[in-house]
C-alpha cells in the first residue's frame, strides 16, 4: 500500500512488500493531459492519498477535470476507496515544465499525436526528477516509438489503462526492447499499489492485448449482424449471459482447461483444436461501409435508442463495480 | 413461471405471461443422453419443478447421472431455485421409444453424430405426443440436418446452451429455415420460464453465435502467446480485468456505443473504425502444432498446474454464481 494511502484502499491485491516501495516512495503524480481518461487516473491517485497536479492548457480544465473527478467519486467509494475531500490534495498547472517538477510519477494523457508526445517527453525529462517514473497511458504509440528522441528513451514506459481507469482493474505494462527491467518492476509495484492489476507485455505489438482480443472479437460480432444471423441487441444479450460471465471469472485459457474435463488443457486442444482451427478459416470478414454502420444505427436505436447515453453508461458502472465486488471475496492471485 | 415451479425460481427472468404457456404446459421432460450436458440439463428441469426420465443405453446412467445432478444441486441452490430432494422426480428409462411417452420437451443431448441423431428423432418423432418440444442440445449439427428425413422436420430445432446449462443463463434457440414459427415462440417461452435468457439465432451458420464469437476471440488469444507477447495467465488475468467484466455487464454493441461518449456508437465507429479496419488485417494466424501445443501445455501446468481441475472448476462455478448474483438486483431486459 503507498505511503500515506487511507484505509479501505487497494481492494483488488495485496499491499506489495514494502521494499517494493521503500526507494522512492511516490507522493506526488502529476497528470499530463485532464480529459477523460487523465481525470480519471487523476481520481483514482487522488483515492490513494496522493498529491496530484493536472498539467493542461485548456483554459476551462480545472471545472472540466474536477466534474470528472467528482463523477468518478462515487464508484471509487463503492470499490472501497476512502473519497472524501477527494480534491482536497488537486492541483491544476498548465505549464508541463513547472507540473513535473517534484514528481514521482508522470502519467501522460495527452493526445494520440507522435509529434506532441515527443515535444512533451523532452519537456518532462529535462524537468522530472531522476527517479520519475514517466508513463504513458498512449493505447496506440509504443514507448520506443514516443522516447526516440528522449536522453534516456529507456526511462520511458506506457501504463496502458482499460477505460475508465477509475474503474477497471487492469493496466497493460508495456516496456520499449530498451527499458530498463528496474523501471519495469517500478511502474508494476506502482499500479499493484493503487489497486490494479498491473501485467506486463513483453513485446510492444500494436494494440497490446487487450485492445487486440477486443478487435477479433468485434469483427466477428459485426460480421454475425452484419449477415443477419443476429440483431445487435441479441448479440449483446448471448455475450452478457455466456462468455461476458466466464471471461469475467477465468480467463479463455483457464476456460479451455476447464472444459477438457478430466483431461484438461491438452484434451482440450485435441478434441475440439480441430473444429476451432475449421472455425478460425471461415470467420468473417466485415466491412465497416456505409451499409453496415446504417444497420448497425438503426438497430442501435432500435435496441438502445430510448435511454439516454449518460443514463447507459451509469448503468454500466453500477454493474461493474457490482462484478467486482460479487468477486472481491476470491483470491485474485 | 412453470405450474408446479417452487417459490425461489426464475431469478432471471420475469416469469412470462401465463398464456404463452397454456395451450401446452410443461410437466414431462426427456433427457435424451445424461452425461455431462443432459444431466446437467435434468438439473435444471428438477429444479424447475418438472418430472423427468433420462434416457440413455449406459448400464451405469443412474449413478453418473445422479451423482451429476447432485453436484449441480448447491450451485442451483446458490442461484435461488429449490433443491430440496432434487432427484424425487428423476426417472430413467434406457429404451428412447418407452421415455418420450407422454414427454412435453425432450432435449437430446446424444453424441454429436449425424447418424445416431437421425435415428434417434425417427424413434422420438413416432412416440412422442404431437404438441411435445423437440429440442436438439447440438452445438454442431443444425436442425435443418438433423431432421432431414422427420415426417414433420418443421418440429425440430436447436436449443443450444452455454456449458454447463443447470448454470449459465444462455440458450442459443435455432431453427431450420422451415421450421414452424410457433415452435420457436414455445421454445423461447419453455427456456425462458425455466430462467434461462433464450435467445433465436436468425440463421444456422456453423457454431452458432457464441462459440463463434468465442473461436474469434481464441484465436487472437493463442496468437499472442504464440508469439510471445503474454503468457497463458497474463492473458488469462487481462481478460478477467477488463473485457470480462465490461462482457458480463454490456455486450461489444452497447460497449462500443458507450465507448464513443455523447455521439456513442456512430461516433465510436468513425472515430475508431478505421482503426479497427486495420487492426483486422494484422490479427493473428496461429497453428495448432505440435510446438504450440507444448507451448500451451507446459504454460499451463506452471500457471494452474497446483491446483487440481475439479477445485479449478468449482472456484470458478463459485465466481460465476457470484457474477450472476451481484447482476441480479438489475433489469435483465
Amino acid at each position: 500500500m503507498l505511503e500515506g494511502a487511507r484505509p479501505g484502499l487497494n481492494p483488488w491485491r495485496k499491499p506489495l512488500p514494502a521494499a517494493s516501495q521503500q526507494s522512492f516512495p511516490i507522493k506526488k503524480a502529476v497528470v499530463i493531459g485532464g480529459g477523460v481518461i487523465g481525470a480519471s487516473w487523476a481520481a483514482l491517485f487522488l483515492a490513494n492519498g496522493l498529491n496530484v497536479v493536472i498539467s493542461d492548457p485548456d483554459p476551462e480544465i480545472e471545472a472540466k477535470a474536477t466534474s470528472i473527478i467528482m463523477d468518478a467519486a462515487p464508484a471509487l467509494k463503492a470499490l472501497g476507496y476512502g473519497v472524501d475531500d477527494i480534491t482536497a490534495n488537486l492541483e491544476f498547472e498548465s505549464d508541463n515544465a513547472r507540473a513535473v517538477i517534484g514528481a514521482d510519477i508522470v502519467q501522460e494523457c495527452g493526445p494520440e499525436n507522435l509529434a506532441i508526445k515527443k515535444a512533451m517527453w523532452n519537456v518532462i525529462e529535462a524537468m522530472a526528477p531522476a527517479h520519475a517514473l514517466l508513463c504513458s497511458s498512449s493505447s496506440t504509440i509504443p514507448a520506443s516509438v514516443q522516447s526516440a528522441h528522449m536522453t534516456m528513451p529507456s526511462r520511458l514506459i506506457v501504463g496502458h489503462p482499460f477505460n475508465p481507469p477509475h474503474l477497471m482493474p487492469l493496466v497493460e505494462v508495456v516496456p520499449a526492447p530498451g527499458t530498463d527491467p528496474e523501471i519495469v518492476g517500478r511502474a508494476l509495484a506502482f499500479y499493484q499499489g493503487i489497486g490494479k492489476v498491473a501485467l506486463e507485455i513483453s513485446k510492444e505489438v500494436p494494440g497490446f492485448v487487450a485492445n487486440r482480443l477486443q478487435a477479433a472479437f468485434l469483427q466477428e460480432a459485426f460480421s454475425l449482424v452484419e449477415q443477419g444471423v443476429v440483431r445487435i441487441d441479441q448479440l449483446d444479450d448471448i455475450v452478457t449471459n455466456s462468455l461476458g460471465i466466464r471471461w469475467a471469472t477465468s480467463g479463455p485459457f483457464l476456460s479451455a482447461h476447464l472444459g477438457g474435463g478430466a483431461g484438461g488443457l491438452d484434451h482440450f486442444l485435441k478434441h475440439f483444436g480441430p473444429t476451432m482451427e475449421a472455425a478460425w478459416q471461415h470467420l468473417g470478414k466485415p466491412e465497416l461501409n456505409e451499409g453496415t454502420l446504417d444497420l448497425f444505427s438503426s438497430q442501435l436505436a432500435r435496441s438502445y435508442g430510448l435511454t439516454s447515453i449518460s443514463a447507459l453508461a451509469e448503468r454500466r458502472d453500477a454493474k461493474e463495480i457490482a462484478v467486482m465486488n460479487g468477486l472481491k471475496g476470491f483470491d485474485h492471485a
